[in-house]
């Protein structure tokens, strides 16, 4: 179905940031689901196409749609993009030899590409989470000082999420740290990252004016989306905070209370 | 003992760094001294006037001394002056309630300072080394997040320093984490503040012009000191990295190979 809206191209495709907008995550458990989520993923798979765009760096790309599924979500696993694979492919193909910090859940993705016995010539940091040890830290700090042009990969450049108990603090400041300490060169891979919203937008087989990006993020979701000509709608779950309504460098296109409401009106009414 | 050199004021008194300068840190262990430091330390007392300008965050002053004299050297605490007890009186001063994330071998200058029945309205960091865990920078990032105007105060704000197994990423990299994340405002207390150095400069009771740094961070000692219009002298010890030598930013009045030399060379001769 095609959602017409006036002065734009109708909306033929939704991209989905999980973490916020589907569910609230809580350390050491599968998170809660934000409510009406679960009816919102569904009517999209049945009414329009959808592709999950995410910068989630402490799980697979099957253990995400396996807890997906755990809180009551049917989502394909074709459908999910999460940083990881994207970057070991980054990796793979520029044929760096990584220096890996990232959380447990992930590191499968990198194994295969570590070098031991040759100095790494990149670090690669995700949302290490507790990983973030000093000593991990000063580790991927010390192969940076080392490398004549040093290169840091994250995944997503976060500055936080949204925990049930509270906001945890994200590798995009882990990177500020490293950047601030070296003055390495920075590659993002995962939101706002041009290319990442791209591949999205190529599943989807569609144009990015026809695509909305439906996100928690004001900076990488919402203001990732609209740099790339794809317009993003905010929504008033995950991480959203009141300030954010009249943000200094971001205008959503629209400013939503959550999915559920994004879904049903664009689908209902032909648009916002 | 005033030495003259042409076109500047008499150099009268000397402000020392101590790690890299005095000696090089070694995690769990008292250091090792830099050959000639201690001789160059015993002539400075004897032959002119002499202030300890450290950002030393994981010791209280009178440790500091204690190690000193345990390498080898004469120190006598009133010429020592760290960030810590600074900081206290500038938190007391100002009447701020901080929350705490420093080494525990500082932790007794705040300890007095904490309101454990009101919310914290700063953070106090310093260079907490192993302290500087996922949980505890995650628990100082929540605090500035609550905050309305979020102030950080740094004990320094250093991007390394030199131990002997290596640099090790200091409290200015975790800074820089917070402020990506939090955009909060931030004090620095220690080099390079313009205060900080005033209060040294007090001490001596001289006028700045009359007076060297000798220290071996550019950015800190060297770019601090000068741009207060105090000579800085770049030693090639600790810290310092090659590249310096010609350093984008930072010229400083002169390089030498280390303490000795510099004070040596000022002492026999009366200038460079």
């Amino acid at each position: 179905m095609a959602v017409e809206r006036a002065g734009t191209a109708p909306v033929r495709g939704f991209l989905l940031d999980i973490t916020g907008v589907l569910y609230n995550s809580c350390h050491g458990t599968d998170g809660i689901s934000i409510p009406g989520s679960i009816e919102a993923v569904k009517r999209l798979y049945a009414e329009s196409r959808v592709c999950f765009l995410s910068n989630e760096s402490t799980n697979t790309n099957e253990n995400v749609v396996s807890r997906l599924g755990r809180l009551g979500f049917t989502v394909r696993l074709e459908d999910v993009i999460t940083p990881a694979p994207v970057a070991a492919e980054y990796i793979r193909r520029n044929q760096l030899r990584p220096h890996v910090l990232v959380h447990p859940g992930i590191r499968s993705y990198f194994t295969a590409l570590e070098q031991p016995d040759s100095p790494p010539n990149c670090v690669v940091m995700g949302d290490a989470e507790d990983e973030f040890t000093y000593s991990n830290v000063n580790a991927a700090f010390r192969v940076l000082m080392k490398m004549e042009r040093p290169l840091l990969i994250t995944l997503g450049n976060g500055k936080f999420y949204q925990r049930v108990d509270g906001p945890a603090i994200d590798v995009g400041a882990f990177a500020a740290a490293l950047k601030f300490a070296t003055n390495c060169e920075h590659v993002i891979i995962g939101k706002p990252q041009e290319d990442y919203f791209q591949s999205a937008v190529n599943k989807l087989g569609l144009k990015r004016e026809e695509v909305l990006m439906i996100g928690d993020d004001i900076v990488s979701d919402i203001g990732g989306a609209q740099s790339w000509n794809i317009r993003g709608v905010q929504v008033r779950t995950g991480k959203w905070r009141p300030e954010w309504e009249d943000h200094p460098s971001v205008k959503p296109f629209r400013i939503v209370n959550n999915l559920q409401e994004a879904v049903d009106t664009i689908l209902n009414n032909g648009h916002f």
